[in-house]
């Protein structure tokens, strides 16, 4: 699978006014397709439309996103597909147009490879590079993702992959590029996201399945030292699904059951 | 004076891959040309090469930047003409590649128009949006500008062109496209930009410029109670040098020496 794009469903060519590159005034979802079909299509679709009601961007017709993302998404194997929408093309400043016309622009890349070995765990390690707080942004997936950036040289630095990301008054966020969560016996736990973080398509998913496994599921504030004393640790995204730790910083975790029993429920790993 | 862009040195066309417009991983400046010359433009490239040194994007040489601004600066006239440098195309994820090509942009736009009645004043209300605090990311002129998106959205409802922005501790940070000062006697003072806010060339050159008017410039702790307090009130950028701030919130304030011994200095407004 090769990468490709395209911008409002033509050629590969974003306008320099754009105001996605000007000031990250924009939102992105980025999927995981096989053989042709996005997974969880559906709550990406709606995370979009809310996050752009949020911004006040037009929220492009369900039927023309639908259509875009299904003329970049390969057939046969499995790609990343990534969708951006902004608030289009606008003139100098800040303020936004009256009258805005977003941009919509869809790319597939390669699924990762060689595939993370999953099974043994993600090794996590708690960054300093932390992240602002602004409830008026908390939740959204926006453009504005130089913390992310800083986290990950710092982790490239430090010879990983994945990093725990605290708030700047040191709360738990999430990983890099993953929500996380802690599991205590039966009650499952993650981040409240209302200050900072993604409001992840596979976070809900695995709050929704909790009822349906007899797990409980909660939402809260949490430090490091709550994640030190769960029993399980694990991390979501919407490629690579529910993947275990099995180390943050100099704390060993193994694989357990209800990472197992969660993963095998939303697709992905945990298990091969 | 029409818009015009380049890319690179070349067409007018950014890669949907570009790290600029996926998580607003570049910086910007934003400048005052007048018959083909860009005031400050040795402030500004000193501030980009900063930017670009904290971000760990490589610099661009000065000859580089020199060449692109001047290619597309019009020969005549006023024009703002504005430069991005992004980390480059990049693959997926946040991680930054080992060897990062960046991407220049420039263009220019017309001068605002009709010229705000700088010495009429700004009119300026304090903004419900705030700016998340990040010391990281503080003084740095980054894409990530959604706040100030959200602010000018803001204010754009409530019919005004200009508001303070507090970050979300309370205290006092810029003006939504402008630094502020507060003078109190021959005390210049100006929020410090350690947790957010720009650090502006006008703001730099503000501040050095006291010593030479017998004035003391003060960067501290600001909230708008002491603004409130200030005998004169004037806000800074680029493009526009130095304003008078007429009136925030329902105090108004006098156009008084120390803005108009400044603005005579800095070049524009406050007279005319």
């Amino acid at each position: 699978v090769q990468s490709a794009w395209s911008v409002n469903g033509g050629a590969a060519a974003v306008d320099p006014r754009d105001r996605g590159l000007a000031y990250g005034d924009g939102l992105f979802e980025t999927m995981a397709a096989t053989d042709g079909a996005i997974r969880w299509l559906d709550y990406h679709l709606e995370r979009l439309a809310a996050g752009c009601g949020r911004l006040a961007i037009p929220v492009p017709t369900d039927v023309e996103l639908r259509r875009q993302i299904a003329a970049q998404t390969p057939p046969r194997g499995r790609a990343v597909i990534k969708i951006i929408v902004t608030r289009g093309i606008g003139t100098r400043g800040y303020r936004p147009p009256d009258d805005p016309a977003p941009t919509i622009i869809v790319g597939s890349a390669p699924w990762p490879s060689p595939d993370p070995p999953s099974a043994h765990g993600v090794v996590m390690a708690t960054c300093e590079t932390r992240l602002g707080e602004n409830p008026q942004l908390a939740g959204l997936k926006h453009l504005c993702r130089l913390e992310h950036v800083l986290a990950q040289l710092e982790l490239k630095q430090r010879g990983l992959d994945e990093g725990l990301l605290l708030s700047t008054s040191g709360h738990v966020v999430s990983a890099t590029s993953n929500n996380v969560f802690a599991s205590f016996g039966s009650r499952v736990c993650t981040p409240r996201i209302d200050r900072c973080g993604v409001r992840g398509v596979m976070r809900r998913l695995v709050l929704e399945s909790c009822a349906h496994l007899g797990l409980e599921a909660q939402e809260l504030d949490m430090d490091v030292a709550d994640l030190l004393r769960a029993d399980e640790l694990f991390v979501t995204n919407a490629v690579m699904g529910v993947r275990p730790v099995s180390r943050l910083d100099d704390t060993v975790y193994g694989v357990g059951p209800v990472t197992r029993r969660l993963a095998a429920r939303l697709g992905t790993v945990a298990g091969d």
